[in-house]
């Protein structure tokens, strides 16, 4: 699918599709049939295109058994129901971001990205080694649903904006488009904060509904053509420093799976969480060089007293989110506790090799 | 199997087993049974409970059509004849490190790691979808082999030494273990550099054969014991900044396997690479914890000037090594090229938001 048939495809998500009538997954000589819902365009580039291959690879390797077919945002549900639809048996699998589902439980915020908290490599260690997992998966039993890590954007941008971010006041009184703790965290500091399926965002910029917004990093941003708005594009990403994307399985369904097929499934969701955070540091730079270099768009760093300033408020955000309910107090801490450990650890490791070979080579 | 019993195991590695009598792969009703060797001990924690991950998973996943039996370092072959008895088809799967196999080509060592490198992000993303694949394929084919990447070690600890290091002096007339090319960097500064499977490095650092080793980082070291012989425990692994382990197939045998039966290996390669990444960050510190305060170890930095310093003779090592053949000079320049790019981008990515995210809380 090229750029543009995939953008005019989101343009028309907005209007989103009734959720009438959801005939149940068909089960016919043991094999299932299983529908799959997404928060993004059918075939965009990276998570589209990602979500696509989780459910082939789902078919492919289930011995014929399931069969996994992938509608885009907008197709069955419109994306930001891909949750609920899951959760009441409509649909049998989402693919998304926790954080899209904070109005059902501020503890998903944890499972995608907290403002100057872990990067991608340390949320899936907290995830899968820290205790992050089994506390998803408290937390979504609670929906009817079981929780698989599939993709790590790596640092996102911290967005695009029609005028200069110098002070805390830039940020007052602006209508951005940002989701999650971030979102929060730039409330704090009086800008109108909304949330838009990606599919949304470009004409809401164009027409002036918003005046900034972030998505994910240069790859991802170069396909939705924000630069024909404006140029100004900063970094670093203080909201988002490792984005996990995840998919969400109707958990009736998944407890009804033989041993080997829910294995199979979770095989296929590391395999493609690894990809997909190799894929994103690979197609990063090329894309920024192209939006610099064709596009004309001028890459600005946030600065270092500003991004303090971010922070003190950030902490004291993500704190209060974190004690808002049992759940999210018991998620919120052992996020914080693996916090502390991987700041040491990267101090001694990444942090300190990659200071080193600035040192060297920079 | 506890510590000590696999440490017992190593120690009697030395002595290998000859390899007399290889029987073929057995197919009868289309199973395949196959032999997977390895340079690790057995059940080592880390790198050898992930090869066993892996044989179990392809058998899992095979539908019942492929059954893979691991061996340890030494049950079949020894640690350092894996890659040759793979080549020729006495074993099927070897589970390692590339830069073991530098005699068969100086290629192989950017496959594993390259001083002041790529970190295990940047190396997977180079390996995926930067060329890596495409060359490692070319460069093993040669030798009946095809390759996979399964896990990254992260940032590796820069080694034990029984005196402290300040200079490049210090390394003059030492005898250490270090593998690769960050072996042949301290071969330059005048180290007598050997090489040793890591069953047999405690003994050679107990017996004083060697002065210094390096192995992996803390979760590793602390299971080999490496702190009864000396305290001094340097930081950042300059050496080894993203350390990829990898399978290779024979190559005859992988051609003969389905499409289906291929993608299932290489999705259960893909799935391992992430999980150890995730599994490494996740232990390093708690068990550097261990070995500081139950074990007295002492935490010490190579300091900047000495990273510099061996940073000038890194880079000129890595650029004469990979100008010693053809092969090996395409490889060196496609992992050039990916590092320039991939430092431009950690500089607006991960490097930026590490500094920014200790600037806030450290």
């Amino acid at each position: 699918m090229k750029r543009r048939s995939f953008i005019a495809a989101a343009g028309a998500l907005g209007a989103g599709l009734a959720a009438s009538s959801f005939p149940r997954p068909a089960i016919s000589q043991g094999k299932k049939q299983l529908k799959m819902v997404m928060t993004w365009p059918k075939n965009s580039p990276g998570l589209g295109t990602s979500a696509q291959r989780i459910a082939d690879r789902i078919t492919q390797h289930s011995g014929g058994q399931l069969e996994v077919k992938l509608y885009g945002a907008g197709e069955l549900v419109p994306a930001f129901e891909s949750f609920g639809a899951v959760s009441a048996g409509d649909a049998d699998i989402y693919h998304g971001a926790e954080y899209y589902w904070q109005g059902k439980s501020k503890a998903y915020n944890y499972f995608t990205t907290v403002p100057f908290g872990l990067n991608g490599l340390e949320t899936h260690a907290w995830i899968l080694y820290g205790g992050g997992q089994k506390l998803w998966d408290e937390l979504s039993a609670g929906f009817n649903i079981k929780p698989f890590a599939v993709a790590s954007t790596g640092v996102q941008m911290a967005g695009w904006f029609r005028k200069e971010i110098n002070t805390l006041d830039d940020f007052k009184g602006l209508k951005m488009r940002i989701p999650g703790l971030g979102g929060e965290v730039l409330r704090q500091l009086g800008t109108a904060v909304i949330n838009l399926p990606v599919g949304e965002i470009f004409p809401s910029l164009q027409s002036g509904a918003i005046d900034a917004t972030e998505w994910v990093g240069p790859w991802h941003d170069l396909a939705f053509g924000f630069y024909k708005v404006t140029k100004n594009y900063y970094y670093p990403g203080w909201h988002e420093p490792g984005t996990v994307a995840s998919i969400g399985v109707n958990k009736k369904l998944y407890d009804s799976l033989t041993k080997d097929q829910q294995q199979m499934i979770e095989v296929v969701c590391n395999a493609e969480a690894f990809e997909q955070s190799a894929e994103f540091n690979a197609r990063n730079l090329d894309s920024l060089n192209v939006l610099i270099s064709k596009h004309g768009v001028s890459l600005r760093r946030l600065n270092d007293d500003l991004l303090r300033e971010i922070g003190k408020v950030a902490e004291q955000t993500v704190a209060d989110v974190g004690n808002s309910d049992a759940i999210t107090k018991k998620v919120y801490e052992s996020f914080l506790a693996y916090r502390k450990g991987a700041m040491e650890w990267a101090n001694i490791s990444e942090r300190a090799m990659m200071n080193a070979r600035q040192l060297q080579i920079g």
